[in-house]
């Protein structure tokens, strides 16, 4: 359909901004499953390109959650014109498109990405790794641009940046990301009220889920492997979203003296999604890798098909037998006794 | 058992600085229950004035709590000498000395403090009531003393700053907040340390009640009131302590659609201690206000005795009285029928 445009070339900010400054209709691509920052990236470039007379548009495979409404105004972002010009911002490889916008895979004119793994699809890249967030690259683009920081402008930047970083929580959190917080504080950007709705506002699904999963928490390890179980049955019960749950992935880990947390996840009859998550030295990766699965150190996945305390068995043990001391080392005991809190 | 020094003049930044540098043997004093802001800024003033060759000792009349330990690395904090110079910092007004150190409210000679409400109590008062923290006026005196900001002065400037602006969230976060952030990192702040100290760990306690206090969520007035019970039953259940239960206290109000949130906490039999948070248009002193309590619109707080569906139906009676339309305000079909969430 589209013209192949490939020349993979990296870009510099100056180059980005010069590309975008003679370009018009102007289509920009965001990544499938969108979190705040792709969307947040994209409509902050919207709005600087709208604001030069640029005839503009965020497209985005999946539908938009409802935390994000406020923001993108629809559940529904489609191409609304055949573009000249196309960008996709936090897109790391083509995959993340979609189905839907695979069709413009050949001709992506510019990509804006903060990911080390970016695979340099499109005919000009501006790849910079060491960024918070793809926020963070498009606050320095606007800058380079002389673009007005307007409210809306500052709002949106703000939404990826923060997101991104668990609002100034995650390591990835640096000096420049907060002076950056900074200056859209000062132009303007509505931090209290975005920090409610990102941050703080769950839904009553969430927090129903959140009492029921809860309910099934329970060690072992003498408290250093804590395990949820949300069962089919469960998130049925709590009428759960998918994004409800991901919230209770790492609930367990944060209780003070764990050391792994697991959730354990029905998705089918006896079919279990693992999320482990570790605090210190055990390195879930490895664990996951046990069972096929794998990931980072720190966080980590794997499917398990069994009965739900076989299954849970099979990994405690693992735990217990790579990482801990002998007189941790008491499975049966465990399993048996009351080291399982259940109330 | 002092000498009185009443002269209550404010102080420069550059005065208190003075009066440091020609000072030894210096008390620094926190405030009851202490905090993360309290603690942390005088720790770094303590790491401060140590380098420059002083005897500094922190005190604080309450213990400390595990939380902070890190930081004090004894639950304890005596005066250890008799001292010539005594400092407060992150205290407001006499009373929140404590009993142990009220000896002291005599011979004060500076007050470091950033609360509108300081009643200058002190021989010299350094107040800067727009900062969001004492950590702020903590970190600008050391840069106007030209300390050299080692690793232990920055880790406790930081645990102050982010402890009293919930970690950049909270709405006193303002621009020389984040940019003293970026300083503090960029000088050797261990963030992701102390984030997950500060923010992330939650004791077994607290878990296991918030999981007992969810299962007693329920709704009146079409969702847009959310109450939890936390009894003596339940407390002592999930063996809480008194940190585990203000964790709950804004659990309500955070659930999309809620505009009030009420936490209705057990302190003696037929005895409850009203929490309640609003998002919104409620303003929840005058509520309170009815029942002889009060606080700020969206936190305020009020005591009640009675059974506790009675105590809870008053409450709920005068909010739906006092701010929703009639179509909400079916009080009886609340209270009998299904618009109770019970699982």
């Amino acid at each position: 359909m589209f013209q192949r445009k490939r020349k993979n070339k990296p870009a510099s900010l100056r180059k980005a901004a010069a590309l975008l400054k003679k370009a018009d209709n102007i289509l920009i691509l965001t990544h499938v499953r969108p979190d705040g920052d792709t969307l947040g990236s994209a409509f902050a470039l919207m709005y600087a390109l709208e604001g030069m007379g640029k005839r503009v548009c965020v497209a985005c495979d999946s539908k938009i959650t409802k935390k994000y409404l406020f923001l993108t105004g629809s559940e529904d972002l489609y191409p609304r014109f055949k573009p000249d010009f196309v960008v996709t911002v936090d897109i790391a490889s083509l995959g993340l498109l979609g189905n839907s916008l695979r069709e413009y895979s050949d001709c992506i004119d510019l990509a804006i990405d903060h990911h080390p793994t970016n695979t340099m699809f499109a005919r000009w890249n501006l790849i910079m790794d060491k960024s918070s967030a793809a926020g963070v690259i498009i606050f320095r683009l606007l800058q380079q641009m002389k673009v007005p920081f307007t409210n809306k402008i500052t709002d949106a930047i703000y939404v990826a940046i923060s997101t991104d970083t668990g609002c100034f929580r995650y390591s990835n959190t640096d000096a420049e990301t907060l002076r950056i917080a900074a200056a859209l504080l000062e132009n303007g950007a509505r931090m209290e009220y975005l920090n409610q709705i990102l941050f703080e506002l769950v839904s009553p699904s969430h927090v129903t889920l959140q009492g029921l999963a809860l309910k099934t928490l329970h060690y072992f390890g003498n408290g250093k492997i804590a395990i949820i179980r949300v069962t089919r049955d469960l998130i049925a019960k709590a009428k759960a979203a998918d994004d409800d749950i991901d919230n209770i992935t790492n609930l367990a880990r944060n209780i003070s003296g764990v050391e792994v947390g697991l959730l354990l996840r029905e998705t089918a009859p006896n079919e279990y999604k693992i999320s482990a998550r570790s605090n210190g030295d055990v390195d879930v990766s490895h664990i996951c890798s046990l069972f096929g699965g794998g990931g980072h150190k720190k966080a980590s996945g794997c499917m398990l098909k069994g009965e739900i305390n076989e299954v849970e068995g099979r990994l405690v043990t693992a735990i217990l037998n790579e990482y801990f001391s002998e007189e941790d080392n008491r499975v049966e005991n465990a399993f048996t006794s009351g080291d399982s809190t259940d109330f």
